[in-house]
């Protein structure tokens, strides 16, 4: 059974989404293209580097590209689905996490500060209040969603504003690249349901361990996100989807995705978690994937699915089963390195190194 | 025709080298799974980082590894064969290329510049005198090898004058990390020969199009080097191939990773040629393989059969052709969040965080 809200037009805030247009422009790829053809090295030698750099070279606008301000954001929520068993850890560890980040003891809080990458909390929904502190933003909606196994996991007013929430928090950040981060116990089974439905996959293939699942757990929560599944079966359109399985984190990921693709910032994927949110996200607006660069290929068996279903190639493929954005932190010095071969490689002429055909 | 100093005993500077020990001491590899194990993260979640923590608490002897110093080596020589047309580039190139990464404009340069790696370029034997400089390192055999499909490329006394040129250089810079790289145009033809032989492989597998051969050219490398293979059938131990094939900056680096492996350096191994370099360093000392890490796995076609000879695991996997050590400077971040991982996450215990079985 449905919430009767969910029935069309449903989402009022959504309709103020911007189109986000097509950002290749055919001149200033050919330009790319030949300034990456005429470094000092073999045609196509840096391999994917240079399909990074030249798409990093499209968003920004520019043959000489410059990061500024790297923003890393972890948003964090709880799933009332956590009852009933899908995770291999208790739903307090969602804020025992967010503690940790803003501790700098995580995966996360490690490799931000190794990068120079700022990196902000975002409570969008934990089961817990939090003292303010530096580093943690606010934009609560509930003390975790519904249990979404016994009706939608938010309604369409909630759903709406985590996704305002997530625009309003990127318009504040500076600089012009985004890495995409999550922290909510339950959120792999969010992730699945979201891909099952908007990708029309079997869900079964959706299905991964998570955190860590044995197999007994593995089969439940095969059997439960069945019957979510099946509870949710009108929930077709992608923010009847969102609102049915969650999250809140999730949602305001799908606001900060069209905020930065909406302002041509760079959009760094993390793992199956933050690729739903791109999901929901290019379901709404299909450009926005052009402005993304996926970080990893996860270990959790849905992910190839779903870059699959973005059309993203990851960079990274080292078996990461984290999320928090820890792929996208990883992935970050090589969206570095393929500015720097734009802006400071030689070309054969300046360089006086003979070409092929010489 | 084979010359017949390559008869054994043949190489009079061999014997010196000590012998690189088996250094996985049993009771620090289970410290240091223990620490990892014990990080605030579900086990195992960062995937092929802990391995790569692992192997670099072992290199270094230490639960908190601290690379330091990194040290980006590129050595480079000219290749007789080259005259044979086995390659898409003139040899030219090779001290063209010298000039390039001296003055900063090549993608190692920008790299290393970028990751905080001293470059040192070394002149193993390029066609071209230099004038001295810093960053160069003079350590000359000869203008280039010979012609492999006329004889031997080098002598005896060449093969282990370059080899211990790569234990000098590397005994006389600081740091514990070891970064290889080369360049000399040709040196693909010499990476599947070294290959083919000692791997055992057939020759077809192990050829490639190097820099960019197009079919013919490619056709033309085939017939070439079967016939260097055919020339050389008795040049079956390491030091003979070695010699037989050629380049004098495969037999520096040689060197370089033996003498790096006696030390305890972590070596990280770049492409095609590099990993050739590895591979007769292995056949000479198997337990130089524990010390390394490999960058990443080459559009070569040899390089995946080299790095399953060597039993490495590469962690990048962006379709790079190029070599220089490009590929070694694009995965060094990697290992640096390696180390932080181990020296800066909290453990369960310390950040109050749930564990699984809570």
């Amino acid at each position: 059974m449905t919430d009767s809200s969910f029935s069309t037009p449903a989402i009022p805030a959504i309709p103020a989404i911007p189109t986000v247009s097509d950002l290749y422009d055919a001149p200033l790829v050919a330009r790319l293209q030949h300034v990456l053809d005429n470094k000092t090295k073999p045609l196509g030698a840096l391999g994917r580097l240079e399909a990074l750099a030249l798409r990093i070279g499209a968003i920004l606008g520019s043959e000489q590209p410059v990061l500024e301000a790297p923003q890393m954001l972890v948003c964090a929520g709880d799933h009332g689905l956590a009852a009933r068993g899908v995770s291999a850890y208790p739903s307090d560890v969602t804020w025992q996490m967010v503690e940790n980040f803003l501790a700098g003891g995580a995966a996360v809080s490690v490799l931000a500060r190794q990068h120079g990458l700022a990196l902000t909390v975002v409570d969008c929904g934990v089961r817990r209040d939090f003292q303010p502190r530096p580093g943690l933003v606010s934009r609560r909606i509930a003390a975790g969603t519904a249990d979404a196994s016994a009706g939608p996991a938010m309604t369409a007013a909630q759903c709406a504003q985590a996704i305002a929430n997530g625009r309003e928090v990127v318009r504040a950040l500076p600089g012009n690249a985004l890495l995409l981060g999550e922290m909510g116990i339950g959120n792999s089974s969010s992730a699945a349901l979201l891909l099952a439905r908007l990708g029309a996959l079997h869900l079964d293939d959706c299905i991964g361990i998570g955190t860590g699942l044995d197999a007994a757990g593995l089969a439940r929560k095969r059997e439960v996100l069945g019957e979510v599944l099946a509870l949710h079966a009108a929930a077709a359109a992608p923010l009847e989807a969102l609102a049915a399985f969650g999250g809140f984190e999730i949602a305001t990921l799908v606001g900060a995705v069209l905020q930065a693709a909406e302002e041509r910032r760079v959009i760094v994927v993390d793992g199956f978690i933050a690729s739903s949110a791109v999901l929901v996200a290019q379901a709404l607006q299909p450009m926005v994937v052009q402005r993304c660069v996926a970080a990893h290929c996860s270990a959790e068996p849905g992910h190839v699915l779903l870059l699959a279903r973005l059309g993203l190639d990851p960079l990274l493929n080292l078996e990461l089963r984290l999320g928090e954005g820890s792929g996208g932190a990883l992935a970050w010095p090589l969206l570095e390195s393929a500015c720097r071969i734009l802006r400071e490689m030689a070309s054969f002429e300046a360089a006086g190194v003979s070409r092929k055909d010489a």
